[in-house]
């Protein structure tokens, strides 16, 4: 059980104002403590970043980063985080994407970049086997990613190169626009498009041609291989139809986002569906790093328009952001605009719900016909949603207006228009239904990053133990299924249990589709870093990514009463299958309250010195209010 | 990862008012929520055992218990706990012995015994293979532990009986007797014996034939290998000098209880040291069931007095509680009062304290010589000790007031006595000095069974992270060392860390001398019980059956200024190596109030609803104090 090496990672520093690149090489102690993704981004926030600062000015940094377990030989390990102040909540934001970027970066030698000031021209950073280099990028500004990722690949002559990119929507400074990796993988949610704008940083292109070190190598190529030949067992749902495979049993569930969240069931769901793509439009089916399970669609078509291959195919939350959502059933209208969304870099969970909220603005009265250009935005009209598409992205119009993301727009348009509005701390809502899963809507209230659906509960699988991660840290004798309209304390130990465990995936940046148990994940963790970590310590690392970014939040100035849901979430469905059913306003409050206390935050949601102290960052105490100290 | 068996597992159960033996099976989930020892215990007596039951009348439930590893043919798996509401604290009492009888209760079919009910007269109970006995024991009454165990042999014709009996202190109700197995392993702590005594019953034989189902027999017999391999690089000291191998060490660090506490070195700590026995009175080393370590002392001696090596020898706390804390320098007397007590069936830590309790009454003139029957209680005479041990254990003179233990005894007396008192609700303190290790203090207090070192930090450890199942759970980039006079929320969360871990180890009823690291102890869990269990849930089991046990005296009273340690402990040593060190009093009393925090309790030390939620014990709500409902 001796450490069989120490974990070695550095970190490459770029100031863009000043032009300056260093590298710094942290102690092995400092991975194992904040690991990386929302671990390493949010220690580095705190300690680095002006309290006040513009998400969109300088000040904010930028952080691209990578885990102690990224670019090990095994499924789910390509991924990369992207982090800085979100322009879209104001507080802490992060998104992660998938694909090779997080993989090729380690092979290349850093862990992580850390971006500060900007540029006054568009520049790119290459970063290439140890070294940086800062580079013009004006001929790439206002290009789509496909053509920017073209050239700056031929001008580096190297097709194996890996892009990191804002795109046009980036550059405009759209609050929910996205960072793409490799055309088809997306750090969607939080805006860090928008920061990479601001910092006139068009895209990072990274090679390296070095090996990630493992402690057991051995171990490693037994976890990959065993998963290999279990995922036609454990994962062929997600190979054979996409994350999209679910949309019809959502439906009849009575969960799937339609019509802004005005109902949960869509008539048009099987039309819009992964079994539908797979039967029409889908050509190929894609992978990220080392990954045997390729639930990545790649679609393709000609008429009524052309679907461009290169930018892969919708996902789930795309196809309910810009299909139930919009009442749009039109799957080519959908892979239009995820097709656009990614040539643009806009996040499509974001776009489709402003969208949505325009279009209810305009049936319910709040915008007129001369607030939208004239436009026919109706639900169920898929042609007026990939025109906003394009406004949004281009800021014209009411595209301007939108690009706000829908908090700022509802402020704007006054009147009903915030009730309207689904989000949570300006991040909208993504297509989880929280009077399907309760505690889901405890974790959009609570994220660090505003409504998120990656580092939280869904309740539907604990109520059937379909996970096996969950299976494992719950047990069979542990804690018994809950149902999803359960608020209990029991129910919100488990809602804490799956954030801290999906947060430990981020921070170790591992794909949570991928199959693994906690107990092989435990087995990976240690093959890899030589560290003895058990669950309880993944676990606590989780938490502790977490918690540093709400005291980054707190330190912001984040108020309980902003950790709330739109009053929609708890108007019953007057129909369909959940008809009736919606958490009862003080229940909420409730268990709201004592996710506060399970976590050791006071009824502020400040956490205690005794939080802290458990997690080990008793540093960060000077951060938070200071009557909590 | 399927679960290739499900865990089964018998109790019995036997009335001893009505003579009725009967058997129960509970289902796998029950045996993974609460596993054995501890766990089982403190579900039953919450369960079963009505509210201020008197723990020496017939209403008391006395439960043996093993857990699901126990007789697993791996190193400490061979022990059992002894549990009932005890009759020294009033509150939940446990204790564990090593040995053999825990594999042997398995072997015979049965995870545990629930005795309720009283007999009139002596009797015992012999198990064996899945059948029940209750049998006249008036030919064994009065009899010391070796004559009745040997008579039991001789009767059941069967040399490789198991017998765990209470001896002539625990029939005389002595509030500290202790439960004997083997003559040699001791269920020392909170007066098991008294209870055993008070329902008439002399003993339990038990004899098995039969094997204990493991999961993964593969995988066992890997780690039993493993660690009987390792065993002379891990544990070599352990197996060289036993348990009081570091007295001298102790000493020298300023934390060997010395007379009665009030000093912590001791000027003849090396006469009584492990090596001391090494070179002189030691003849073999025993071991445990499937324990390669061999940690148990033999010693035997002719002159001045015989020391029958049958009763084996003193462990570290008997040589510190009958040595250093009487002042008394002379091994053959340490030896001969650990004998008697084995002979008596008392419990070492409480008589040596109780002694020293009466030594420094005698000294301050609280306790007059007509008091004591013209004994000569100085500290330092080791004679008058030997005769005290004698007098406790038949309640004779003063004997009869000492046997009530020290809370009791210094109330009776008055005056001053209750400061010289060193207990914890009722419980002598046992041999580790809270002004070493002050967050070991902290548990001390906050223990359910009163003062206790098994399920506790031990500060120094940490220090120099010595222990290998403590330095995964930390890892090195985790938790800091920590210095043994810290007591920031950090080293709580420590303590409460070590507490969750070490009370695995008791609902495991595994041996903690054994260095397993924490990944193999998840590793044997699996293997044993086919469970997907992982140390996150391995910590929680070991919160749960603490919380339980807290529960349980939080029901029969208990108040939060009972969790206190007694004044002397922060009085600072006046000399030696910790000159001028002790906690402050304020200091102690906030970190108290971190720990309950951390627990999830109010500030009266009532668990939360969250609390409960957290541990999955939501039925046990109803019996807290309503006010915390």
């Amino acid at each position: 059980m001796e450490v069989p090496y120490g974990y070695t990672g550095k970190i490459l520093r770029v100031n863009l104002s000043d032009k300056t690149i260093s590298v710094e090489e942290p102690e092995d102690m400092f991975y194992r403590k904040y690991w990386g993704g929302r671990g390493l981004i949010a220690y580095y926030l705190l300690n680095e970043l002006p309290k006040g600062a513009d998400p969109l000015g300088p000040e904010n940094i930028l952080i691209f980063a990578a885990g102690p377990l990224t670019g090990a030989p095994v499924a789910g390990s390509g991924r990369n985080s992207v982090g800085a102040k979100s322009p879209l909540t104001g507080g802490y934001g992060d998104a992660e994407a998938g694909g090779y970027f997080g993989a090729e970066l380690k092979r290349a030698g850093f862990d992580a970049i850390i971006i500060k000031g900007a540029s006054e021209k568009p520049v790119y950073l290459w970063v290439h086997d140890g070294e940086a280099e800062i580079r013009d990028a004006a001929h790439l500004w206002g290009k789509t990613t496909a053509e920017a990722e073209e050239i700056i690949k031929n001008e580096l002559g190297d097709k194996l190169v890996r892009v990191s990119q804002c795109g046009p929507a980036g550059e405009n400074l759209v609050r929910f626009s996205c960072v793409v990796n490799d055309l088809t993988h997306f750090a969607g949610r939080t805006g860090m498009g928008a920061v990479m704008g601001s910092k006139k940083l068009r895209a990072v292109a990274v090679r390296g041609k070095g090996s990630v070190a493992l402690s057991d190598a051995g171990k490693v190529r037994e976890l990959a291989r065993w998963m290999v030949e279990n995922v036609p067992r454990l994962a062929f749902g997600l190979q054979d139809t996409g994350t999209a495979g679910g949309t019809v049993n959502l439906s009849t569930a009575g969960g799937l986002p339609t019509r802004n969240f005005r109902e949960g069931s869509f008539e048009g769901a099987e039309k819009i569906s992964g079994q539908a793509m797979k039967e029409t439009i889908l050509v190929d089916r894609e992978t990220c790093f080392a990954c045997p399970i390729r639930c990545k669609r790649v679609v393709k078509a000609e008429q009524p328009f052309k679907i461009d291959p290169r930018y892969g195919g919708p996902e789930y939350e795309t196809v309910a952001a810009l299909g139930s959502s919009l009442g749009v059933d039109s799957l080519l209208h959908v892979a239009k605009g995820n097709e656009m969304c990614a040539a643009f870099g806009l996040d499509t969970i974001s776009t489709g719900v402003t969208i949505a909220f325009a279009v209810e603005c305009f049936s319910e009265g709040v915008l007129g016909p001369e607030d939208v250009g004239g436009l026919d935005l109706r639900f169920g009209n898929p042609d007026a949603a990939l025109t906003l598409i394009e406004m949004i992205a281009k800021r014209q119009g009411i595209g301007d207006l939108l690009a706000e993301g829908t908090k700022r727009a509802a402020e704007k348009i006054g009147g009903r228009a915030p009730e309207l509005a689904m989000h949570v701390r300006g991040q909208e809502i993504p297509m989880h239904e929280p009077r399907l899963k309760y505690a889901l809507g405890i974790g959009y209230a609570l994220s660090p990053t505003g409504a998120d659906h990656c580092h939280n509960i869904h309740d539907t699988l604990y109520e059937k133990r379909e996970n096996r991660a969950m299976q494992e840290l719950y047990g069979l004798g542990v804690l018994d299924p809950l149902p999803s309209d359960d608020l209990s304390p029991e129910k919100i130990h488990m809602f804490w249990t799956v954030t801290n465990l999906r947060t430990f995936y981020n921070v170790a940046v591992m794909c949570q589709f991928v199959p693994w148990s906690v107990i092989q994940l435990e087995e990976l963790a240690r093959a890899v870093t030589g560290w003895n970590v058990t669950a309880a310590e993944m676990l606590l690392a989780g938490e502790r990514a977490n918690t540093l970014a709400r005291i980054f939040n707190l330190r912001e100035g984040l108020k309980s009463e902003e950790e709330a849901l739109p009053k929609r979430f708890f108007q019953p469905f007057s129909s369909g299958p959940l008809k009736g059913r919606a958490a009862r306003p003080e229940d909420w409050a409730k268990a709201k309250l004592q996710a506060y206390r399970m976590a050791g935050w006071d009824e502020r949601g400040v956490p205690s010195r005794e939080c802290l102290g458990r997690l080990g960052i008793g540093w960060a105490a000077e951060m938070l209010p200071s009557s909590s100290k």
